[in-house]
């Protein structure tokens, strides 16, 4: 009576996912026993290695770097073609010569975060202390750990001081992260649709995708690599949950509405009738031939665990007291992962510890998502900012 | 390093719950092959059951039944001791001896959706041309295929006019079914916190619920039953991110905030380290102990197809044309499954229609689920409406 199609599994690009995780197509900073990355549980990470991308060149003055910092299923491909998937990078609307963020006139860097799976060191890297891969065996990360690596790597290419520290959502938690504890390395700072912490109902929601694919007996307790299984299904699973939080219903209402899929009429069956299903059931198997499924469960963690406040006795504002970090803080209407009260509150706490802040909500029906699309009057204010802030910074064009 | 659970195995009432199927702990109404179900898919479902329950007593003239829908995973125990889990009914809240639907002066009727898992007929059922459990040989049934079965039995218990009509989310789009399709048939109608049809962001929700159903390698294409395996992970995972959307981020934060569960510093840890984790995974696990899978799948997509405009060229205003039934239509400030603009569109139809239609919109942060709760002004607007409907149709207290 009723034809069946669940998330389906080729996974085409897997054995180049599991070949980046290890041998990056990048630069790659290594970091050996001398210089352990400490984590906030009490781990000394070591050795461990950054996979990270540049695009322009350092001026004399080493003053003109950008530091990108990627959101949760992003990495250190921003204006490359993807070395698995073969796409465009993923903030190439912002990202190039002579673009809002402009490679001809600074140098701009993104590394994948620790925990990742591109090529810095995460539960899919191998553990050279047992040689087989990390699995749940690897510590569990935070965002002050994220930024405490892009400290070394910073340091490691010779960098005193960034020009610029910007990013979107979990790449927006690491902005305000640097500005809390690196006061005097961030000239200027964008952090864009994020908050100071996650949110109940945003904890809710990455705990429904953990247990999705917890519950994949694929993921056979995190040592799927090992016993040659992938817990696709579940990643999926997860992947379509959070995708429906990264939209608004206005987008999703004007994209698809309720028509159907290649038919007028409703087959009657659990078929993706709606073009909605069907959309989503893409975005899930895309994403798993990308990402690996353990640091889905890392990087979501160090999300929720994210509470600057909590990190300074509870006052938001402590984390930013007398910081000379230019900042603008950008929200969109229809971001309701990361509503515009929660940027509210980050400017709340930067004007109470006096600093130099700009704030913007863009007008947008594409949820939370706007920060990576081609909206217009969000590209026009990162390209009006970053220029003001050269000027300050003493930066003429085309250096 | 880091310990995991994942939804738990045990389903303590599995069994109760498959005898429940065919054998309900309720009144049940048989159809033999005379007196078949038109399904709209084109299927004649024959012969079939309705189980139900019913509360106080029918008035010599007829004259004061009240018919309860059920949401989504409701059922027909709406004010007594569940025959599976043993909690109390869904609505105590609101149904009862002296309470807003009064037991003592309405003849309270209460059946389960055609489709459902609780004794009327639905995948979970045995099939008897076959012997064995429906799963997805099942029609599939949509919304006025629901509303057809609660007819043929309110036929049966010799009712030709129901005083009124009352359900939300799901069961307000019965509610709004019966009164397009059955005119002179309600005298009053009570659709609370739903819509004529299904948005493309709810849609999305309910594929996610379904695909993590099937992605469950124990759902074995529906038939479970027969292989003896349970789903339960799957739909734990489904029930964990519908969940989510029957409460507000408000209520989600008053409930939990960033609470620890036991605790007062991270585990660092796949641990349900947060309260609101912890709270999930028990609405998860405790779901699927009362709740068959399939029968979520075809619930989830009768919703999906629910459209009553469609129904009606395309025009909202036709579906409810010359209606003379009383309405009253509630919507709650925080409920965005189904926000109020969405009841204004029924207003706005039922206006165009000539309807005699209230509107109220509730003050609360309980999101959608509030109608299930204990939400005072809700309760007296209930009681209100019945009590200003019953005067109009000669009611008198007690009777």
């Amino acid at each position: 009576m009723s034809k069946v199609h669940s998330v389906k599994n080729p996974i085409p690009h897997i054995d180049e996912r599991a070949r980046e995780a290890d041998h990056p197509t990048s630069l790659v900073a290594h970091f050996g026993a001398d210089k352990p990355l400490r984590l906030d549980c009490g781990v000394e990470l070591t050795p461990f290695q950054i996979a990270y991308q540049t695009y322009g060149a350092l001026n004399a003055d080493r003053s003109n770097a950008i530091l990108l910092c990627h959101a949760l299923t992003g990495d250190q491909h921003v204006a490359n073609v993807h070395p698995v998937t073969g796409k465009n990078g993923w903030w190439e609307t912002l990202v190039g010569p002579g673009k809002a963020v402009d490679t001809n006139r600074y140098f701009v860097i993104c590394s994948n975060v620790v925990g990742g799976c591109l090529g810095s060191t995460g539960p899919a890297s191998t553990n050279p202390a047992t040689g087989k891969v990390w699995g749940l065996e690897f510590p569990v990360i935070t965002i002050p750990d994220m930024v405490r690596a892009q400290a070394m790597l910073i340091d490691r290419l010779g960098i005193e001081t960034l020009f610029g520290v910007v990013g979107g959502s979990m790449g927006g938690m690491q902005v305000l992260q640097w500005t809390a504890a690196y006061p005097d390395r961030v000239f200027s700072a964008l952090p864009i649709a994020c908050a100071t912490r996650h949110s109940a109902q945003n904890i809710a929601f990455h705990e429904v995708g953990r247990q999705a694919v917890m519950a994949d007996p694929d993921w056979r307790g995190g040592r799927y690599v090992e016993e040659g299984t992938d817990p696709h299904r579940g990643l999926g699973v997860a992947r379509m949950a959070a995708h429906i939080t990264y939209l608004s219903d206005a987008a999703l209402h004007r994209k698809f509405g309720r028509r159907m899929q290649d038919r007028e009429l409703p087959t009657f069956s659990f078929d993706a009738d709606f073009q909605v299903e069907s959309y989503l059931r893409y975005q899930g198997s895309s994403f798993v031939e990308r990402f690996d499924a353990n640091s889905y469960l890392y990087l979501t963690r160090a999300m929720d665990y994210f509470d600057i406040a909590a990190d300074h006795n509870g006052v938001l504002a402590e984390a930013f007291r007398e910081t000379i970090t230019r900042f603008c803080v950008v929200s969109f209407t229809s971001d309701w992962l990361f509503p515009t009260s929660e940027s509210r509150d980050v400017v709340h706490a930067l004007n109470a510890g006096g600093a130099r802040v700009s704030f913007t909500e863009i007008e947008t029906d594409r949820g939370h998502d706007a920060f990576l699309l081609d909206v217009p009057e969000f590209i026009d204010m990162v390209r009006a900012f970053l220029e003001s802030a050269g000027t300050a910074r003493g930066l003429t064009a085309g250096h």
